[in-house]
């Protein structure tokens, strides 16, 4: 008896809501025999595996750090060379921030075959589900997405021209960042928005300017946070969504 | 006997093949009593509505322009105060170049209740489909995402300063914007890569160089088509993705 060949699917998991998780992710989770996951976007999910899925976390977990990186791409190729079908779980979009890269070199390495499954990432559902579009005809004709963990390594010269930005884990960062777009030119009357767990029940949505948004978040926790920097942020008013939750 | 109340759900479908679409989507198209439309993603989506549900293009074919955006607007609120399930569906994301604000202006006068519904923008779904992250740790902190339909209108000071761009709707300006990157400073060896029909069985995808990039698709078709300009092109044959076809 020979084997079935494995293969792994490094799922992008949407925002965080199930319901945004693709046709296809969802497909793949009802057939996985492997889970590998770090931040389950949705305990939900789960209940889409199969009762013999296997499931491994590989996130912090009550202080435990997570393994290291290498130790994640073992398990990945070590399921998969025992002919299973493994479900990589990433939140957001695998290839939006989503540090996929040692983990495929590893999967060519070893010879293990993959594919990469879209998912919607929350530089771009957070600001629609706070009811904020990142373009406009008239107020941006196009946006930026960076990071903020390390404000400093940002070319804030070209991001202060840009119509719109967007800042995914930039909440521990808020004033570094409002700070050095008001260096480099952005006018302090620039709109802003927080939105923290976009997409879950506890969403919350913080606006004002560059000038009043690090008061207005005083004392909050921002993480998870997307940032939205630009004239869009007051279209929300405008369009009065309905899926604003907060 | 009142009549019920009706809603509109404007629907991102994704970049094309229906397996992206999002759980809720698919799950708001099955139970849609009206269905408005313009350049359907893919037929196969019809497969999820009702036999009753009544289907509305308003698209461009075989030659007949598409109504009016005013035209538009006016059918989703009549069948909403019809008390019907209306789903509106848009190509990629909604709120990604999806001209939803007319749309929704119409709703909120008209007192019109509605959802707006992520979906995966083709921005970031055509490089990943295409093996192409548009982060990476080292070489790409940020992209930018803009549209090409007129690239005159756009800040190539900033863009050229940007690691990633993503540039949307751009395949008959290629030679311009190749062009005004150069223009600004980008180097002549950056790396292109030209995605059309992403995510669907035809995609196509072309890399090069700003230098060459236009000569390689020279006489080719390249609408619809999503263009990526930076070091990251260069991961795809580095990354060896599976999912590629082309």
């Amino acid at each position: 008896m020979t084997t079935p060949q494995g293969k792994v699917y490094l799922v992008g998991a949407g925002p965080g809501d199930l319901d945004y998780l693709t046709v296809r992710g969802r497909q793949l989770l009802s057939h996985a025999e492997v889970l590998v996951y770090d931040a389950l976007a949705d305990d939900r999910l789960l209940q889409w595996v199969k009762p013999q899925c296997q499931q491994v976390d590989v996130g912090k977990r009550g202080g435990k750090p997570s393994p290291p990186q290498s130790e994640i791409n073992d398990i990945l190729v070590r399921y998969c060379q025992q002919g299973q079908q493994v479900v990589r779980l990433k939140s957001g979009d695998p290839f939006i921030f989503g540090r996929c890269t040692s983990e495929i070199q590893a999967l060519v390495e070893a010879d293990c075959p993959f594919e990469v499954v879209p998912g919607i990432s929350s530089a771009l559902a957070a600001p629609l589900l706070a009811g904020i579009p990142l373009t406009d005809p008239v107020l941006s004709r196009g946006f930026a997405v960076v990071s903020g963990h390390d404000p400093l390594a940002l070319d804030w010269e070209a991001l202060v021209r840009m119509e719109t930005v967007v800042v995914l884990m930039g909440g521990a960062q808020l004033l570094e960042i409002v700070r050095l777009l008001q260096r480099y030119g952005k006018s302090s009357q620039t709109p802003v928005a927080v939105i923290r767990w976009a997409g879950r029940p506890q969403q919350q949505v913080w606006t004002g300017t560059l000038e009043n948004i690090v008061r207005r978040t005083a004392n909050e926790s921002l993480s998870p946070t997307v940032i939205v920097i630009g004239e869009v942020v007051g279209l929300r008013e405008f369009l009065q969504c309905a899926n604003v939750n907060s």
